[in-house]
């Protein structure tokens, strides 16, 4: 698999990453970045949506923290300026706020009606652990697209699923490249906080941190119709983000 | 056992790994493939039934993921093109919405009416996992088949093995021979995500992923009336599916 | 303790693992057989009962899986053809439906009445799991044998150890020969998968795989009223069952 | 500690260890024995009744495996034939069913009722496990014995700790020297099953067992006015029970 | 810090460890003794009052065993003889009856009322897992001291965590040097059995076993204003109590 | 990145830790301090608090523990004398009750309207802690700053993370430079003791103990738009506080 086939390729702008995917990211697929506190998840999602602006593309950053601008400024400090981007309209940073019971209308509405190229969802982690499960969620009644029976209120299945399982399928129906990211604790040896999400993305990049060593590694655990080492690699953050080395 | 019998064998197709076991899996058996993500799960079962299409059966590919086309695209890039046989009637792949009250109602319907000789089920994770017991599944009203007593409302066992013991039930009345897939957590020492489903099956195949040393590993753990390595096997992915090497 | 005492012994049929145990399983005991899948525990049921064949004793093997005519041909292929002593009556395979309200009811009438020499009961997880009690469970108003009142409906105990109480009174009260499985996770330290069993039963033989190694290994941790190694012994399964290597 | 003192001892009968803790356990004192199955509780129980039997104490054997002739035959072939003792009546085995509202009752008042000096309770964590709480379990209406109060419908600490603190109330009261078993699971590393007994005890035998070396150990982890090694002890188990290497 | 400081020290009475913290406790704080059953914990409570007792401070023994005689027997078997400081009223040996629900009431009276310069709570495992929440616990209406609002029935905090506020606040309140012991078990790597006193006391001496080495070890994890090492010392148990080596 | 920017630092006041991350923590951002018992937690709050003191900064100190008094002359003792700046209302130490229901109206009122410059919550983890959630706790009607609707009683979310959203919104609000401390278990691998505020706080910075070595260590595990080692440094507490050596 890889050689030879037509696969359209999306850029994470990392150096050196892209080159250990067959180009990037698969276009129109959803991976997964998983990594502890400080593991650099927020940077890769900065990045990557960076690169998009250089391409052209329309970027939306959906966050579950308040303080956006200061997501904005740090990503400016580290290299990544979006203010002409933001200004031109070219991405959007949206606060999604768990606290409110529209804040699934509101993160559909937004990927769906904007046609975005990139999607960030920074992190799944909040969202997935709902408890309570939120009713009448109809998107469209297009049945190709998300049926809303998905979501009746017979549903049985439990909560952290169907969680998933309604943000990958507005993420499927919207046509986007997405990266989302799952708060890791420090010692787990899981590839995602919930240990469900990563039956249900495209691609899987993990990211540890060796304190002792003071060393950070990247993994790609898994890209579809993508050929690729499963080796962790080194890597180091500082101006410009991620860098393979 | 194995020398000399003459118990019929389904090919996986996987090279190398049908001599391992005696020619194939045991006709009308199901067999388990357990793995973390990333290990080559999907790839199994579409290599699978790629080689029934070859061998002239008829096949069903049961999915939870939404995206089935994208199932078939990614299949195809790997070099198994079921484009053909899909518009033959030779192979259909179906979309199983846990989050619909008659999913065993359709999933029963199709294994039973169709007459295939091999089915997958990828995976059984979500359908082990659904809380609420779904009342009055009658299949057949011929107890040498399936007995509707097994489903009664004053049942006491719990779902998980419930749900099981129906779904084996299911692929054990239709005569097929299958492939069911469990979601392994990546640090998982177990052989399915539920604990019960390997006690059910005839075979159990294990994916493997090292990723410190970039290695993939295939382990047939159990295989019933047939006489076979624990051993774990070094395959590789690529173009043409597993290999052992 | 063991030399030169009269204890009546039944043998297993299992080359090797008689004589460690001084002549076979002590008369009218229950020995427990834990193991992950794979590990051969069925195997040594039908073994265990085949002996009983050759020795003229009358058999009984009560299964939770409903695929009895499987068992029975992959009994055949492993070389324990049980046709004709099943013709003969010598030998009944019954299944029993935990789905089933009057499953203890079919159990203990069968193993009662059955006048039975060798009773296996494979397995006995399902059983354990049960979790709603079932009431009114009269036996025989024999107070010598099992008394109602253990079973009464303002018992407090738990229901696993209610469960495995009740069994174990069983099949004492019917003086016969039993074998009984439990179904041990695949990396599991543990005697037994309910924690229980193993301190109600006369005898404990472990099953273990080492998939790295290739190996099986079969090692006796109780065995009341006998001298035996705790050493795990390594063992091999083909044509006629299992033996010691 | 030890020196010189004039604690009164009474002999375990097992070779070796009285001299380890100064000639005995210490007299009108409970003693826990925990260890996995197999390891030798009940054996180390009927030396340590036997022994009595030797010296002229009057036994009491509380048992709640409902098997009373089978454990007395167990203890006939290893060397201990209470058959005499019995029919004196210095010795009572005593079945305790735990599924009788009253077994609590039928405990106490066989123990205070029967001037018993030893007392063996196998095992204990049947009767720590019981769920719900048994009103009403007067004793005495002596304050300087067992309070009544001590069991109060309003009680609001745990089951298990309740049920622990009534037995050893009622064990202290009885003014006996008591042994007392504990079921551990096979890896554990605890010091009983329940997790709060050791706590409450004045002495601590470990049994264990190393399946891999086909070793037996004895450690004596605690016992109060007692100067004791904590190393763990090799033992062998056979004709004459228990014995220290 | 810690050298030239005039902080009030309380001895302990163990020989090496006064040393070892500048002089001894500091007064007027909640020591924690952690350790596993066997370790010395009681012993350590006694070392400590009997020194009390020396340095003519009046003292109280709160135990949650109901054999106060048995106590003051085995403490005067190490050494420690309590017997003429009772009857001068010097001591106190008070059982906490956790069944009764005045229990808190009997221990902050006893606390409050007697003017006691030392103070042991023997143990405080038991009290923290009391289930239900005691109401309507004032002590005094002076605001300065305990606020009776911090127990009011709306109080939403866990039970552990109140009841160890509780009895903090009461040792506070009663100005005295206090010792708390802790039941650990036996493989634990915890500071305590319930994981949050030892973030409310102002020191933590932990008391570990070795049976393999047969050794015994005493560490200082945590001690206010003080200097101290963290290492674990090796103690021995024996007449006179414990002593550094 | 960190080099050439203009990101205005706040000294902690620990000899070697601002050389580490470029001069002090971010103005107006929140970092954890996580550590076992007796790791220093608190003595870096005061050493922050006592060079904010120094630096002509307006403090605040929040915590969990009723003895102000005692913590105020420990940090005396150490070499923090606050004295002349509580009497001058440059600090306040203040008393947060969990046990009150108004402890978040307390706590919030405190840090909006003291205008602080550095605010201290020692500790997150019995906040975090507290199982029913409080209505209605509207602090500003200006959408720009806090949502009284994060806190809508309809909310879904899980308290602990309701909880810490709604302390790191209040300190966000304050514009103020935050300190928090998490009481880490002895033996945890994670980085909160609630597993979750970790992902929340702008820097990390772990206090562990190495008791056998007699060993403490610091290391910065986050430090947003801060290049730095994830090096564990050694330290010692002594006259002064901490220093790293």
């Amino acid at each position: 698999m890889g050689s030879g086939n037509n696969t359209e390729r999306v850029k994470t702008g990392i150096d050196g990453l892209d080159e250990l995917i067959e180009g990037g990211l698969t276009k129109n697929t959803v991976t997964l970045i998983s990594g502890p506190p400080g593991s650099g998840k927020t940077i890769f999602c900065n990045q990557f949506l960076y690169k998009g602006i250089e391409e052209g593309d329309t970027c939306l950053f959906l966050t579950l923290d308040k303080k956006v601008d200061s997501i904005i400024a740090q990503a400016k400090k580290i290299g990544f300026n979006f203010q002409s981007a933001i200004e031109k309209g070219q991405i959007k940073f949206l606060f999604l706020n768990i606290n409110k019971k529209l804040v699934y209308d509101d993160m559909t509405k937004e990927i769906l009606s904007g046609e975005y190229n990139r999607v960030v969802l920074d992190s799944i982690t909040p969202l997935s652990e709902m408890p309570i499960y939120v009713k009448n969620m109809e998107i469209s009644n297009d049945s190709n697209f998300i049926d809303p029976a998905d979501f009746s209120p017979d549903s049985s299945t439990s909560p952290v699923r169907l969680h998933l399982h309604y943000i990958m399928n507005v993420l499927d129906t919207a046509k986007c490249t997405s990266v989302i990211t799952s708060e890791l604790p420090l010692g787990s040896s899981d590839l995602s906080r919930d240990g469900i999400s990563e039956f249900l993305v495209d691609g899987i990049i993990l990211l540890k941190l060796d304190s002792t060593m003071d060393r950070r590694k990247l993994s790609v655990m898994k890209m579809r119709s993508t050929k690729h080492s499963l080796k962790p690699q080194d890597i180091k953050i500082g101006e410009g983000g991620i860098q393979l080395i």
